[in-house]
């Protein structure tokens, strides 16, 4: 039985990116050793370093005056990083909390000097993107989620600041584009869009760092990373590997622009099931529903027996909700081909 | 030809090692999945977890008390983490500095608190372990590297003291027997005798926890990371699941008293060859001997060009030594078969 691989991440890969991966563990090019027994200095991978860099550069039209980093420790060590590069000591900066990614980056930001929430839709459970926040002035920067992947919200717009912008595109990056120049540094997780767990990607405008007076742990610091080209220390090998391979794959397929295009399709076609069947109903504001994480629930949820037994004869995995929503959530990233969410939304009419 | 792999690290992994994990990469198990794009929460991913962490306690029969922890960011990260966690407040640290990866050790514990370096080998290029050091009192604890990759040593003795003791042991863990009741904190990056590069593993005394008055940022708090048994965020599943693979190798194969019977076969073979072949010398004091990185140089360095050829005609690859040390180092970690290291010492009778 064909598995449609639904997991909120990590996430499905395209099948032709685990297949040269795999044959990368056993043999790498024509060396006669595996990717995973060589040398992080050897040309072999230094080359697949450099490529991952590019590739991210040319996807996402990354300006001038931007470093692209592969690191570890994914958006979690993220929050903390962001904020100690940039936060200046006894500095102020504004967060919107969007959800747990949001109340998470918010609670390490907090270690390091004072931070405003100027925005929340904690009201609602987070089932909406919070507009028009008020943004402070003196602010060192405004940091938000790009996409919530537990209440299945996503911001359409980019929020308006003159404050240096930082963005945790974890769960959304690669699947739109985005103008990069209105960024100062975005992180994000590959276990979505990019790759597999164990390697974190920062893209930052090189003018932001420097200036917090902080003394910086080596491996916290942007500036320590990019002076080593991303290679300060040992580099998580095979997720960066496995992250060049779906970058490529996503070039040959047309690049950012054409995923956006089927990204969207996909998404239509759920959301338009979701709002004409009377079995479910979306649990996000309709404005700001997530095209990565649709999250819905039975109108009768004495049925959710039927249902899952429904979804499970049928190969349709990683579907539950996260625990603190409930319901369903089907998330469809990059790799998810249309023709799995055509299966779902099929099974979705059955019953 | 058959490369015979003296990768310094990220280095040689057991041929079974990678086939599995080649397959784990299209299809794990009987899922229908690929390992790397299934959630970390998922039963077959937390069984991955589970068992590499017993493995670990019972190959190094880790006592009761301690817990072992699968993280990010390798012996770097691991630099800043071990201070962090146990220096106090206003305390002091002292460290034996015995080459680069204590240096780099110091220097992060050093933004935290005061560092005394009780003894270093730095007079003679880190050739040598210093020993007898004084450590003084009123410590938090004594840090040490127990095998220096790149100068080529090994601590053969635990450091004597009454303080809490913390061990840096990349590149000898699961190498020989280690009593580990003798240690605090023991970490490792994985990428030598354990698996690939992007995890590390943690063994840590519970009761040292928690005594620092310091707030630590959630990823690099290791009280964090046991109260969510090593799944406080996503985790690196692929270099983990690696690692599992190659821990359970190790035990299938004996053991740690297995493979240390091994190595010392090695160590012998190539040193016995170094010390009674006039073409070449160690570099390391004998008594400190490294059995895990081997340095040696040639005594007539004009011949260096055709001893390169020969390695290179032969399939003896990642022999150069570190740049900052020159000549060679044959690392010949656990995987690496005995019969590579006559190939070696057959070819070093050649010319």
């Amino acid at each position: 039985m064909k598995i449609h691989n639904f997991s909120a991440g990590p996430c499905i890969l395209p099948q032709e990116v685990l297949q040269k991966a795999a044959e990368s563990v056993v043999q790498f090019g024509d060396i006669g050793l595996s990717l995973i027994e060589i040398s992080h200095r050897s040309a072999p991978f230094v080359e697949v370093m450099n490529n991952a860099r590019s590739l991210v550069r040319s996807l996402l039209n990354v300006p001038e005056g931007y470093e692209i980093l592969f690191l570890q420790g994914g958006a979690s060590l993220g929050f903390y990083i962001s904020a100690i590069n940039v936060l200046k000591e006894s500095g102020k900066a504004a967060y919107i909390n969007t959800g747990t990614w949001s109340t998470k980056a918010i609670k390490e930001a907090n270690l390091l000097g004072e931070i405003v929430e100027v925005a929340s839709s904690k009201d609602k459970k987070f089932s909406y993107i919070p507009k028009d926040s008020e943004i402070p002035s003196g602010i060192d920067f405004l940091h938000y989620t790009s996409n919530n992947t537990i209440s299945g919200t996503q911001f359409h717009e980019i929020p308006k600041t003159n404050a240096p912008l930082i963005c945790d595109m974890s769960s959304d990056i690669f699947s739109k584009k985005v103008d990069v120049s209105k960024f100062d540094l975005i992180y994000a997780g590959a276990q979505k869009n990019m790759g597999p767990a164990g390697t974190t990607l920062y893209i930052v405008k090189k003018s932001l760092l420097g200036k917090t007076g902080r003394a910086i742990p080596s491996m916290l610091d942007l500036e320590v990373h990019i002076a080593k080209d991303s290679m300060f220390n040992t580099p998580p090998v095979f997720p960066i590997y496995v992250s060049m391979l779906t970058l490529e794959w996503l070039e040959k397929l047309g690049g950012v622009d054409a995923i956006e295009k089927i990204n969207d399709a996909k998404a239509k076609l759920l959301y338009d099931e979701i709002d004409s069947n009377p079995n479910f109903r979306g649990l996000a504001a309709v404005e700001d529903r997530s095209k990565m994480n649709p999250t819905f629930e039975l109108t009768d949820s004495s049925k959710k027996e039927a249902w899952d037994k429904l979804w499970n004869d049928n190969g349709i995995s990683g579907i539950s909700g996260h625990r603190s929503v409930g319901g369903y959530r089907a998330s469809m990233y990059n790799a998810m081909p249309i023709e799995s969410v055509q299966t779902l939304v099929d099974l979705m009419k059955k019953l």
